[in-house]
């Protein structure tokens, strides 16, 4: 085993401070792999907090880890020392389920392993992520990434908020000619714009806040919309062949439904603490509309999406901070004061 | 123009009564047709009683019509005097739009035509429908039965409950080696069970009538839940491909989402006069689950479906009622005690 530097949550109300634990032994299927950097989700904060029920603690967040190989298990294949890597929600899965055997291990019939509290599948410890200085995880689950070096730290936020973008606009196959929704401008949203554009599309962000206007207009949306315009709204009625809703705060879907062409699907990605108001059943009935829902993306996938966004020049927009920053950082992210992702530099965790 | 003999609303609290008027001219691509049967819906009673909204008074309910050819205009090829033929929801459409271009003339982007309190397309009179002893219908919206004569009156209910239910399900793709849940033993949960069956899927009927188990079963379905049995419900979950909701009052939509696999989609086809509860994002998002919307099919596929049914012998359960019984027809029928579609004999208009 090997001593671990990280920050940790004692409990629901405590701030993170500095912890120290043991990672696993190294078995002949694992990677061991230095952090160097990993991206702050607003899910770190909701479990470090118990805000989605009660979280084991101590609690070590983190699921857009990005590092170097240090070490390999004696069946390691696809990884050798050196090599830059990711970790993204995920280190585990069954693997003999029907939704694992397709790749799609975030639906694992007998539930994923999180990166961090979670249950590893055999010894049921709680998993602990990745605001630390190293992981073991099976190479199954890492990701090889092929950015170049410097972009590194801005790599880390494609492992979450990269993949639960990418994976809906893949499966419902967005591409050039379909016009397409982003819903909210923040850390899933601007990698939505980024990711929908690249995939061809015409995109449209749909916000509370007109001052993002601009933003969303330089990471490459071709329109934005206030969402609150009632009027720039019906403009837009039947004309969307897919939205992408990134918001996890309560909201009134009706509006956005009727925006879909026929056969159109809204999904949301964000699980808002109380319901969305009830969408109505006419909006959908009458042109056959969906509402669906996506989860991260299944490994396979996320290695297409790091490729793809090597391929094509996309990173997420971060603010690097130091560990013991995280406290602020928080705070800062409820206030949405970020654009768009915060990156912990896992050089300043000791 | 020719007086018709029918059974109108004059208002929306008064009963239906004796009411005759003129249809329109038979023009070269018309066909009239002397109706024989028609089947009686839930929506005839919503607009007769302006319960979605304000409906157009004289108002004659009726889209589940079938008849017999009695003239064709010059341009009409498909029809020929005395041919049975069958008349849907829908009596014409734009004929320029994406939709109608698809042939799927019920989603029309400028608003189909329906059979009765809608507008015609360039006169914008309002529709008279079914409740009548004949009707003029554009070629295109006239639709060929090939049942066997005995079987007419219970084909009626095709024409609305029977593509309502087999539109959905061939849209998604049910079929063999699927498991397919039906809520709700109606006019449309009595077709989807022997529709899906034909289509070979295993099909369990969801209910919170016991007492519907046996017909149920004699219908085709496999097995029968109590909805509101809970453990009963967690033996299904995350084990349905498909489940067409056919209930149309206000009820939880989150246990019949549980049910379905990853992918899976609930597709609603009752618009509930009170919104249903809201559905949590996370049962949708945990398993990239869908909740849809369908309404009725178009004109190619109502064929496709007719044409099926005559194949599989499949016809609606009805009782069969005189023109003047309908307003205690309209009674028994919001106390659900019909099994499971009324018809009505229109040799009894006058």
């Amino acid at each position: 085993m090997t001593l671990a530097h990280a920050y940790a949550a004692q409990s629901a109300t405590t701030p993170l401070a500095p912890f120290t634990f043991q990672r696993r032994f190294l078995t002949a299927r694992d990677v061991a792999i230095d952090i160097l950097y990993c991206g702050v989700c607003h899910s770190d904060l909701h479990t470090a907090r118990s805000e989605w029920g009660p979280s084991v603690y101590p609690c070590v967040p983190g699921h857009e880890i990005v590092g170097r190989v240090s070490e390999v298990g004696t069946d390691v294949s696809k990884f050798k020392v050196g090599d830059f890597v990711g970790v993204g929600c995920m280190v585990d899965s069954c693997q003999h389920c029907q939704p694992c055997a397709q790749g799609l291990e975030q639906y694992c019939d007998n539930g994923m392993t999180g990166t961090y509290n979670s249950q590893e599948q055999v010894s049921r410890a709680n998993t602990l992520g990745g605001y630390s200085d190293h992981i073991v995880v099976s190479e199954k689950f890492v990701l090889r990434i092929s950015h170049h070096e410097k972009a590194l730290a801005a790599v880390a936020p494609l492992l979450c908020a990269g993949i639960t973008t990418y994976s809906p606009l893949r499966y419902w196959k967005v591409g050039p000619g379909q016009k397409v929704g982003i819903v909210g401008l923040g850390g899933l949203g601007h990698m939505g714009i980024k990711i929908a554009t690249a995939l061809g599309a015409h995109v449209v962000l749909f916000t509370t806040s007109p001052s993002k206007t601009e933003d969303a207009l330089r990471l490459g949306a071709k329109e934005v919309v206030v969402s609150e315009n009632a009027d720039a709204l019906a403009i837009h009625r039947n004309s969307f062949d897919f939205i992408l809703d990134t918001v996890a705060v309560a909201h009134n879907l009706d509006p956005l439904v009727t925006l879909l062409k026929m056969n159109g699907t809204l999904v949301l990605v964000g699980i808002p603490s109380s319901p969305n108001p009830s969408p109505g059943a006419f909006g959908l009935i009458s042109k056959r509309r969906s509402i669906s829902g996506s989860m991260i993306g299944g490994i396979a996938e996320t290695q297409e999406m790091l490729d793809f966004c090597a391929k094509h020049n996309i990173v997420s927009d971060v603010e690097i901070i130091k560990m013991p920053q995280i406290n602020e950082a928080y705070e800062r992210m409820l206030k949405s004061d970020v654009k768009y992702r915060f990156v912990i530099d896992m050089a300043t965790v000791r």
